[in-house]
């Protein structure tokens, strides 16, 4: 029996290194994380060669080459909410198990998704253009939250958390999700994928954060764009490739919707001569909402992990485990 | 006695006129407005040549010279908040009533500088510009709501909608202003004037609305930007000049605070060569965040004026109105 190793990559203060050893004392912890990470977007991260066939545990996003030379790895926890870097056949070994920080990202991606729809509502973005070109000049109406009806597509943390804080401020939320009998805060009505095309035409904000999966592709395309109102404000915080980007560069060059919002796009980053740069109701931010950007958000990722780990050294079953 | 005639210059509809009609039938009135500039910036409007003797209630802000050829003005309503270019010696006919909409600009106003709070905690002008660049590049960390701490100067109808949005995400708001005793909604915690220079090292976001009087004029100067944060943001939507704006350039531009986001400037419009136009974390607007760009405002304006001339007619005390 290969004696427990925990290899921790996280980015942590020395306090922080203290709880997290505290928090199982019986298993040895190899902290190798860089706490000059802490505000970077991605905390990058090695298991150092020597400690590969020792690891039985490993926190952190470590590139998928060096988790195959885990040989006696028992269980991956990651930074990120997604794990399907893992997933490939022959990446973990066998009987690992494999758990993200789901949960963890909500307020982040959500807040930046609330800031791009007020920055959109009250034309911030255009007087910012004006202002880089020292222009004192009038960009006309605007609207208020009061009368914006707000469709999320994709209910889970960060749809959530959106909905919580556009509710909040006095609109009215729809939510779209594959279970439709599951409710989800901040959601007034909750409706399935099948009333998606009966929703868009009625809706004012489509807010969109849905996982990367065949059935999302290419979900708001130039027939979805087609039916939705003319003053409807896109945004977009999960994956770039749920819209089709040639159809919302058009949509947007035609005036048949208002704005879009996104932070992410397809392909990432978006190529330099791509028409999207040049709308001027396209705002862009290169993937930017989640990451460790927000210091809540690195303070609830050490949470999951530090819980883990105790449920780890109990035997218990782990948050997020994947199946 | 001459025979009671309103002047109403209000941009109505004929559903609208009608219901104006209906509020004061015993009253004649002549409807000079022009529907069209409904969603303009600013609602011009002129007292015509051959109604300006005969007008007993002139409901508008026409020109000064105007109203003061108005000899049987007895009520003068504008669409305006403020009524100071009225209350000089010899513009209104003796005894004649004054009364502003106070009260119709604080949901747009509020929500202006709403968003141009969250703006500034996400970076959005940052990307903007990099977007401008065709530049998918990483701003750095972000800040959240829930983390915030707001100080908003001058708690009336602005400053309180605002604090109401910034309290419903998360935000503690504390107040200033001239009666501390006084409450207002969204406000936890009032000060007076006198506490200001304790306030500001304690605030993230310094948010202000303010009348323009001598008591105001560079409130924020050199000394007062000296005790705020390093990560402060100043806010202003109500006068330009209870800001320095030479001291404002300065403290942005050595990073003394973090950002400004001004919808008022001084003087304005700001000259073409003003430092502040250049600063990145300067985000400028062009006193726009009033007017009429948001219908809930025109509509409320108009129901504070339908509201007044039934109280007009029935001799009641008007609301708004100047003693």
């Amino acid at each position: 029996m290969v004696e427990e190793c925990i290899v921790n990559c996280l980015p942590l203060t020395d306090a922080e290194q203290q709880s997290f050893r505290s928090a199982v004392p019986e298993i040895h912890q190899e902290f190798v994380g860089d706490a000059k990470q802490r505000n970077d977007m991605v905390w990058l991260c090695h298991v150092p060669q020597e400690l590969r066939e020792k690891a039985t545990v490993v926190i952190g996003n470590a590139p998928a080459s060096e988790i195959k030379e885990c040989k006696n790895l028992k269980w991956l926890q990651t930074f990120s909410a997604g794990v399907n870097s893992y997933t490939g056949e022959g990446i973990l070994a066998k009987g690992a198990k494999l758990s993200g920080a789901s949960g963890a990202y909500g307020q982040a991606v959500g807040e930046h998704m609330f800031a791009m729809m007020w920055t959109l509502l009250k034309n911030i973005h255009l007087y910012r253009d004006n202002q880089n070109k020292h222009l004192w000049q009038d960009e006309g109406p605007v609207s208020t939250p009061d009368e914006v009806k707000v469709l999320v597509l994709g209910t889970g943390d960060i749809g959530s958390h959106f909905a919580v804080l556009s509710k909040a401020v006095g609109c009215y939320t729809a939510g779209v999700r594959r279970n439709a009998s599951q409710s989800a805060p901040g959601i007034d009505d909750m409706h399935g994928f099948e009333e998606l095309e009966s929703l868009l035409p009625q809706s004012d904000v489509i807010a969109m954060s849905l996982p990367s999966t065949p059935d999302t592709r290419h979900l708001i395309n130039r027939h979805t764009l087609s039916l939705m109102k003319p003053n409807a404000i896109v945004l977009n915080v999960g994956r770039g490739d749920a819209i089709d980007s040639d159809a919302l560069a058009a949509a947007l060059h035609d005036k048949t919707i208002q704005a879009a919002g996104i932070d992410v796009t397809e392909p990432e980053p978006l190529p330099e001569d791509h028409p999207l740069w040049n709308e001027p109701n396209c705002l862009i931010t290169p993937h930017v909402a989640g990451g460790s950007h927000l210091e809540a958000t690195s303070r609830k990722v050490l949470s999951i992990v530090l819980e883990n780990m105790k449920r780890y050294a109990a035997g218990e079953p782990l948050l997020n485990e994947s199946k």
